[in-house]
């Protein structure tokens, strides 16, 4: 977990990523890197802005490395991407990346339909990639998330044990961090407090990101309960944008937009201008024509007299 | 505040009474029974059905009587309606209206707007109130809600200071319990907890229901707010329907369904049936055709292997 000041909040972006992945319409390269530019005018200091996947499986990233390219040329900015196995680690170091993601699934089913390995097989694919960071780019950041932690619309019910248990291989493995994802939208506050506090417990400073889904409407109220268990770093997607081609039913992230409105009106710093969030909207919109985007604050506009420290 | 069980939620359902007075459409009064009765059938047993006022502002309310009439053939169902002045009390308990419900706005201008009196006159109009039910209707309950509690779109930011003082007269002119209303759609998770903890210090077991609106996406985490700081008794209001004419900018309630989904999942008891109260969309959406009705759990559907203990 990066430091952070008091009262700092780091939204971590995901929409380049979680939410292009999962729609059908491929954004054009040239739109891609206007809305990043966008989303980092606004302030957003971390990106995740794609995956390296084979482009046959998800061609949605086939300009990863292009996108890379232009993201890192804004400057503070760290460079996110998600990497499933070892040759997409390779490549995603190759193309510069600051900080890698790797999914690791709690649930048996939906480990084996997103990335063809049972959680314990994929935990040695985080040894290799850690291995790899370790001996090639000891400069390079490694997350894992931890997803359907919540529950799966595969096979039901994900035993908590299950999920403090691979968090502890993956930090045995040599991540930096570990994070926790409601890939389905199945989580409820009360799960969230007890789950992230016993991943603190488990990993103390190591106890990374949540990443909410707003499937069922409690994104934002999860988050809460993430932060009152002491998470400081949260996913978002721009407009709501998000789901996971192998996890039927999974629907939206939570909103970038809604969520930095909480935060900041709660008097956290998130370093976002709400304004030039809102405005990221339109390249993302431009590159997605048709494509509905989510989000409350947008539509409902900021409250009266609303003010924000300057980022 | 009724008693209730322990980990027991009261959800009160202000649909028929919040939602409609903020649609142009009149419902017809075959359509209001028929989802009253849908509700209450869903294990709802606190229904807010309708106003008492003049037809000729809110001719949606016209037939509140016959409505009230209808609701108290439903056994154990406390029906509440909500009355602006002396004559809407008087003519509330005529029609043998369980509880009343007092609008007290904290921002002088929406009350202006809204009751056409100042704050301090509505204390005045509260006091008649609650002589006339002390004198004509003792059993009947009263509780005041003080609206844009945290926040007015008409004229900013309203003083803490205020709401409680307005709480605190409320509660001396005679009236059981006072809750708080987030009329605009302002309010965020740390003020939740701060207002509704100063209002507990202040009253007590007189502090009410937290009455939140979803305007910028934040009514699920500001009811979870309200609960950490001691809240059960939340309105909501199916579908999502609810605003308030005199409040611009002001949208809807927090959705009963997301919020009954969240409350069961976290383990604690609204004795409501999720799949009854969805099939309860149907006879609203059948009086209002055309009008959009919101909700995320009753468009993803309910989790996997999700049971409720039977209400």
């Amino acid at each position: 977990m990066p430091a952070l000041a008091p009262n700092s909040i780091l939204i971590s972006e995901v929409g380049p990523r979680d939410g292009l992945q999962s729609v059908a319409t491929v954004m054009p390269t040239a739109d891609k890197k206007r809305w990043i530019t966008a989303l980092y005018a606004a302030g957003l200091r971390e990106i995740e802005v794609g995956s390296f996947v084979p482009a046959r499986l998800l061609p949605q990233m086939a300009d990863v490395a292009d996108v890379v390219a232009h993201a890192l040329t804004l400057p503070g900015l760290t460079v996110m991407a998600l990497v499933p196995n070892l040759r997409g680690a390779q490549a995603a170091i190759a193309a510069g990346v600051h900080k890698l993601t790797l999914p690791v699934s709690a649930s048996q089913a939906h480990s084996l339909a997103n990335v063809r390995k049972t959680p314990d097989q994929m935990i040695e694919e985080v040894r290799l990639i850690a291995a790899l960071r370790r001996d090639t780019a000891p400069q390079v950041g490694l997350e894992a998330g931890i997803s359907t932690a919540f529950g799966c619309t595969l096979q039901g019910a994900v035993a908590e044990d299950e999920v403090i248990r691979l968090a502890l291989e993956c930090a045995r493995a040599g991540v930096d961090e570990v994070g926790l994802s409601d890939t389905t939208g199945y989580a409820n506050p009360a799960q969230v407090r007890r789950l992230f506090g016993r991943l603190r417990s488990a990993l103390g400073q190591q106890a990374g990101a949540a990443h909410m889904h707003n499937t069922r409407g409690l994104g934002l109220a999860n988050c809460l309960a993430a932060l009152d268990a002491g998470v400081r770093t949260f996913d978002a997607s721009l407009g709501g944008l998000g789901g996971c081609p192998y996890a039927p039913g999974a629907s939206g992230n939570v909103v970038t937009e809604d969520l930095v409105f909480m935060f900041e009106a709660m008097g956290l710093s998130t370093g976002i201008d709400l304004q030039a969030l809102i405005a990221a909207r339109a390249p993302l919109q431009a590159g997605l024509p048709g494509e509905p985007l989510y989000g409350m604050t947008p539509d409902a506009g900021l409250p009266q007299g609303w003010a924000q420290a300057a980022p």
